[in-house]
């Protein structure tokens, strides 16, 4: 029996779009840029991946990303969107104590995106991953009206995880990793400005703290959460879980410079962008007490009996994060 | 400090929208509706959830439905439609011979959809995960133009996972499950019927053999897949992955009478819906021999020397199965 000559009618990636690449030209592309690594018995390509789990237990999280919601073409090209894509997912597990080891992607997206921008999303998300060690070992593509990405990530913990839970009157709380870049960056881009490039940047590429996750961990912090949505709604969450009230002071949260030159530009308050923003995946926990705050953490509040967020012991006016609906 | 009475201002999931509901309500909700399992250390709620693996390993899939592609609001209720987007992921599991025990749903929707829909999907999605043990343990939500529902399947195997590339020449091909039901029944309502009921059902609430899969993998299976494109379609990746050409006897194959009816009333030859449905997530393995070939199956070919698939020895003309692009 002849086979055809397939290799012939293949469609140039490059200059394809979805439709014209097809699911499995797609797939295949897609599965070549995605490195392996030891604990992955069965990758990409069957019903299902099989992977090696040696420390009896699994942590999980799955986020939605879409467009025009959580970002645009235009604002960030396709590898710092699969960069992003990747850090809010990583950074979940990094919120848990955990590390992350494996993620899968589903990519639903119109007929006529071109190819060549899920092939370099796919390569923006694969370098991310490849940050804490990392891989993709599965996913699933279908037409859809706008592009929407679901991630799913899977990882471990060397010791017990931290939940938000655990927080108790007289801990401090503290904060790792840059926050409120991203808040002024998008700021910015949704002016129609491309600067202070700083933010911008800060905005396309998160520099979430994966290591810090781990560190508090093993510091023994009584809770943690990552800043995806706001500041104070995160902080919110952690006192509404551990049944407390945490105050936030304003003189221990660090302004940024370039933050500072867009609050003016603006007519905004650059605190607001630290208070509220998001998508810097900072990391917020809690400490039995100061001298147990690992370093590279900034002690920015205190918990006590009650309920609820206070900033500088007054209740805080306006929004506190991004709201999903 | 006085906590404000949200209790009085929370709105009624029978009647509001997503938007009204919220997206801490909304979530809330849905976590009452799932049951928790013994293996759930954290379940829905924190950053991740964290899950007992006791097996070393852990099997995972993904799976993405779009409304109007993969379902339509109109041919199913909304529990049925979460059946279906569990049991396509159940049945990857059981694909490698495993069995699920964990799954994580996505769901980007449109502000306007009715809160209680999301709710009876949720309650449908569940009910189907219960009939193999499995829960849900974790999820997210977000706003889109269309329904996108992005599922992750994690499960276990008890024997070493079944593969797509281990058919050889002198294999069998047998199947498990109902086959081209689904694809009669939709056929059925794509042209605005309602009848035969059973085939209408069949589509909205198929009846994967999940069981199946790990009895298949413990009688020695050398290759599996379960059928969601197409009968034809997942003859040819078992076929591609092993490196064997794989003929199909239509005269093995059972068309159910039902499907006699419908082809007879659409001009359609009814064993086309046998040979190119999907949806019914029927399994597919190979055996070494017919002796090896558990209850429940039926011999439907063999494998050869050679690449591609064949109908009867000869080579089968149109479509194989579902096009995502």
């Amino acid at each position: 029996m002849d086979e055809p000559a397939i290799d012939d009618q293949r469609p140039d990636l490059r200059t394809a779009t979805l439709a014209e690449a097809g699911e499995f030209g797609l797939i295949a592309a897609l599965t070549d840029r995605f490195p392996s690594a030891e604990h992955v018995l069965v990758g990409p390509g069957d019903d299902a991946a099989v992977l090696r789990v040696r420390s009896g237990h699994v942590v999980v999280s799955t986020d939605l990303m879409v467009e025009g919601r959580h970002f645009r073409r235009e604002w960030a090209e396709a590898g710092d969107i699969g960069r992003r894509a990747a850090a809010q997912n990583l950074s979940d597990i990094a919120a848990m104590g955990g590390r992350a080891t494996s993620l899968t992607i589903g990519l639903a997206a119109p007929a006529d995106l071109p190819a060549a921008w899920a092939l370099a999303f796919a390569d923006g998300f694969a370098e991310e991953c490849a940050k804490v060690g990392a891989v993709v070992v599965g996913g699933d593509i279908t037409r859809a009206e706008e592009i929407v990405i679901a991630v799913t990530v899977l990882g471990a913990c060397t010791v017990a995880p931290v939940l938000r839970d655990g927080a108790r009157p007289g801990d401090v709380l503290a904060l790792c990793g840059r926050q409120g870049w991203a808040a002024g960056g998008l700021a910015v881009l949704t002016r129609g400005f491309r600067s202070p490039r700083v933010l911008v940047e800060a905005y396309r590429r998160p520099e979430p703290p994966y290591a810090a996750g781990p560190q508090a961990a093993e510091a023994g912090a009584t809770s943690m959460i990552d800043v995806s949505d706001g500041l104070l709604s995160e902080v919110g969450h952690l006192a509404a879980a551990s049944g407390v009230a945490i105050d936030v002071r304003t003189d221990a949260l660090e302004v940024a410079e370039p933050l500072h030159a867009v609050g003016a530009a603006l007519g905004a308050d650059p605190l607001g962008f630290v208070l509220t923003g998001g998508d810097d995946h900072a990391l917020l926990a809690t400490f039995a007490g100061a001298d147990a705050v690992p370093e590279g953490w900034r002690v920015i509040g205190s918990v006590g009996e009650g309920a609820g967020v206070t900033v500088d012991g007054a209740p805080h006016e306006g929004p506190t994060g991004w709201v999903h609906f």
